[in-house]
């Protein structure tokens, strides 16, 4: 299983099929000549050199253009825009993510649900406000219309309303949909896989809410991403703010969506947004700036929790006390120094009503703090008390709060960490490999490799009548397989079966009765 | 977390939304009447038991009506037609067969990969025959024409010839699409899930034939499901025997597909299908019957292959040495009792070229053996050497064989089996829930259970500020928590935890710094 070829689906090049890759490796090297001759100036030989390059510069280029049209007649297979496959390579990475992730969700008591990949599109009407053009339909085949899911939080919350839910607490790990703009090599795609965790129900205020950051903290400490930050608001502090500095509540939404930008944009582009695009008035959006550059911790609240504008708006000051119990709560879970309380953080989605928060990986500078755009925000989430209620007939309300892990972001670090390592990965977990030396033991492989099989040793042998023993022995260095049973006819004249250390090829006959025995005892940790 | 509102979305109600079900109960109820009077005449009662029942029906009657009314007026939410959700409970058992089979397929030293759930429409096309009319298709929204994927098979064979791979063993589990009748109470749906496992790559005959078949013997057994049989036939013997009856090359697929139905249907409706629709002379039919209906082991493979006039053709002469080979080898595998060489077995898809097998589940009644018909066959699989070459452009053959297990009728029967044994199956791993006697123990609640996360342990509290003790323990109870770790006003002043054994209800203070110890040893197994 030759690794080069599989190797070479990794994310960003993924969706490019292996044919149209070959051709920009030409054209790459077609292209060369241009530039090289005024470095290539040594000496006499430089006219030979000029020469050698521009005749092999010709030939690429001929051999590229052969190849484009020779591409034109023949179907290329590739993936559709914006996803991609996984090589078993990057599937043994992404299960190592997925296996921490889902750990944590069931230390903290997770149930697990599914649902369908694609819902009634009626379902998914009127939730993403903008983003609804994103949405992938399903052709209408007759019957009825449907669309693939956007996220897993609105099925979630139709799966509670249709089945009467109210007191749920659970993960959901699968793929969603977005007809976006693919930047596939900082892990945006079409198709990409979130990870959910929820707890809806009635609870007293901010217990489940801290809990979601206890366990967003604990899966980004495991998985080592390096430092990270997560930032913290309120949607109901949010629009206290909007309200006291007089921006009228139609253009709430707008003013939010821009302030959102802050952390890409200075304060100077996003208040000329607000002034030209969002025509708030600048006294206004002046106003607004002295809060949204506001971030810290308790001291914050309790100074905006004196501040006589926004303490007299009920939703801030709601808010405000909340935000200090969110808080409390943290410090008595040990996780406050990763917090910061960002009057900035609006998140996109409508459906929030409460707190919001989003984690960002950090990078530390010369003391100074750098967030690494690049990748964006690993972790988003928040509470949404209404969502539920849009799917209930008698529109009963069931608070929810939860968040969603981008696992592409986090997963094309983890892929681009495992490619500089050059460590090596197991893409199986095989660990005997059964052998002969000689030719015509097929059966006495084929005999013994049942036998393991049925005592649960996880096994496997070259599907060939007689394969070299060295090619057998190189398979099991290439895929890391640590023994090899080796049985041939001195074995089997003496009732043994060679056992073969493969890392330090050391090798011990072991009496057949007791070789699974000693299989496991190798194979202890 | 009510039991019953989850548990109510079974297989085979579940797209129903819960109002429609509730309306399609009251609808039972109202037609009671029309047939109850004639059954309830006792005596004097009758006419009261009538009257009553009359009165009743109308009531339920104008319920119904009402509830239809406000169904049109508000959107009910459901799944859509042929899915459903899985409820943590569903999805427990659903795990638990997945783990079993990925476990089989690790244990054969397979590697996973993933592929997106959509494909280049033009992947798909010309595959799948006659069946390509049920492949959903997404709508043109500009850009690609995309399909949901059909199978696992063709997004292999895609990705071994995108990727140049000519060799590798991989497993793959993940929801295909097809637009057909779903017949839900068997197991049958338009979205489904996958259990594939292929061999991709040039080996001696039938060496990783003979393992699949092993692996679905270990799969089949370590499922539990009762007996099973393994029916194996081979494409080439097939032609064979068509050629051999003197069946025209155009009328072989067509022959083929009506064969196929000789599980469901008696040999003289096959035979009447052959000649009236299939348009083939009454001698040939004749012959081929003679064939079709034989099945039996080594014995019957040397007897055609005796026969002078199968041995003639080359293609069966073939099909019948590498079938005689198959059965040497699962001897060795000690699996041959489970195999039955089956005439009779065609299967539908295009793309097989030599050996086919189908699993299906046979219940034993006084000595006859019986298929289950109404689940169908629960694994299929087989040879395919020519698809990954429809996908190169130099038409370069990778050789496969692999095979399809059909999760949702396995599941189905587990599911039905859950429910009868009355089990009670966890849905969450929690160890211990931190609880507390008295009022305000919040804090000391959310510092002890943060320990219990940092150290590993699966742990839960309830979202109360003051939750009532015996509120508690019942949550222990409900969910299958074995410990509650419980802190108090003494416990708190002594230094001490109070863990209680939620089984036995006892009850014993351990110090504070021995609490994780101690949890670790009443958790071992």
């Amino acid at each position: 299983m030759p690794g080069e070829s599989r190797g070479s689906s990794s994310p960003g090049s993924s969706q490019h099929s292996a044919g149209s890759r070959a051709t920009s490796t030409v054209r790459a090297a077609a292209s060369a000549p241009r530039r090289s001759p005024q470095v290539w100036k040594f000496g006499g030989r430089e006219k030979v050199v000029t020469q050698i390059v521009e005749t092999v510069g010709k030939l690429l280029q001929t051999k590229a253009q052969l190849e484009t049209e020779e591409g034109k007649k023949s179907f290329v297979p590739k993936t559709p825009k914006g996803t991609q496959d996984f090589s078993p390579k990057q599937m043994a990475i992404r299960e190592k993510v997925f296996s921490t992730i889902i750990n944590c969700f069931k230390r903290h008591g997770a149930e697990v649900i599914d649902t369908p990949v694609f819902e009634l599109t009626e379902t998914l009407t009127g939730k993403y406000g903008e983003d609804s053009k994103l949405i992938y339909d399903l052709k209408d085949q007759g019957g009825e219309l449907l669309s693939l899911r956007y996220d897993l939080t609105v099925p979630f919350a139709r799966y509670l309303a249709m089945n009467k839910i109210t007191n749920i607490k659970r993960y959901h790990i699968a793929k969603v949909y977005r007809r976006d703009n693919p930047v596939m090599t900082r892990g945006r795609y079409r198709e990409f896989c979130q990870c959910d965790f929820d707890i809806a129900g009635q609870c007293d205020p901010m217990i489940p809410d801290a809990e979601c950051l206890k366990i967003i903290h604990e899966i980004l400490s495991a998985l080592q991403l390096g430092n990270f930050l997560i930032k913290v608001n309120d949607r109901r502090i949010l629009s206290g703010v909007f309200a006291a500095c007089g921006v009228p509540e139609s253009k709430l939404q707008a003013a939010c969506s821009t302030v959102d930008k802050l952390n890409k944009m200075t304060w100077e582009d996003v208040k000329n947004e607000m002034v030209g695009e969002k025509g708030l008035a600048p006294e206004a959006a002046d106003h607004i700036g002295e809060y949204v550059q506001l971030r810290g911790g308790l001291d914050l609240i309790e100074q905006l929790l004196q501040d006589p504008r926004l303490s007299q708006n009920k939703l801030a000051g709601e808010g405000l006390r909340d935000m200090k119990l969110l808080f409390e709560y943290l410090m008595l879970f040990g996780i406050v120094d990763k917090i910061s309380f960002d009057l900035s953080l609006a998140r996109g989605l409508n459906y929030y009503t409460g707190v919001i928060y989003e984690a960002v990986l950090i990078q530390q500078q010369n003391d100074h703090v750098k967030e690494l755009v690049d990748v964006g925000s690993v972790v988003g989430g928040g509470r949404y008390d209404g969502l539920v209620g849009m799917f209930d007939s008698k529109k009963k309300k069931v608070p929810c709060v939860g968040f969603s892990i981008g696992i592409e972001r986090i997963f094309s670090i983890m892929n681009c960490k495992a490619e500089a390592s050059k460590e090596k990965i197991r893409t199986t977990e095989t660990q005997v490999l059964v052998a002969a030396p000689q030719k015509h033991f097929l059966a006495a492989r084929m005999k013994l490799i049942s036998e393991l099989w049925d005592a649960g040793i996880k096994a496997e042998m070259l599907y060939r009548e007689n394969p070299k023993l060295l090619k057998q022995l190189h398979y099991c260095e290439d895929t890391g397989i640590p023994l090899a049973a080796i049985i041939g006819e001195q074995e089997l004249k003496d009732g043994v079966v060679k056992l073969r250390d493969v890392a330090t090829r050391q090798e011990v006959d072991i009496p057949r009765h007791k070789l699974l025995e000693e299989i496991r005892r190798r194979l202890e940790p």
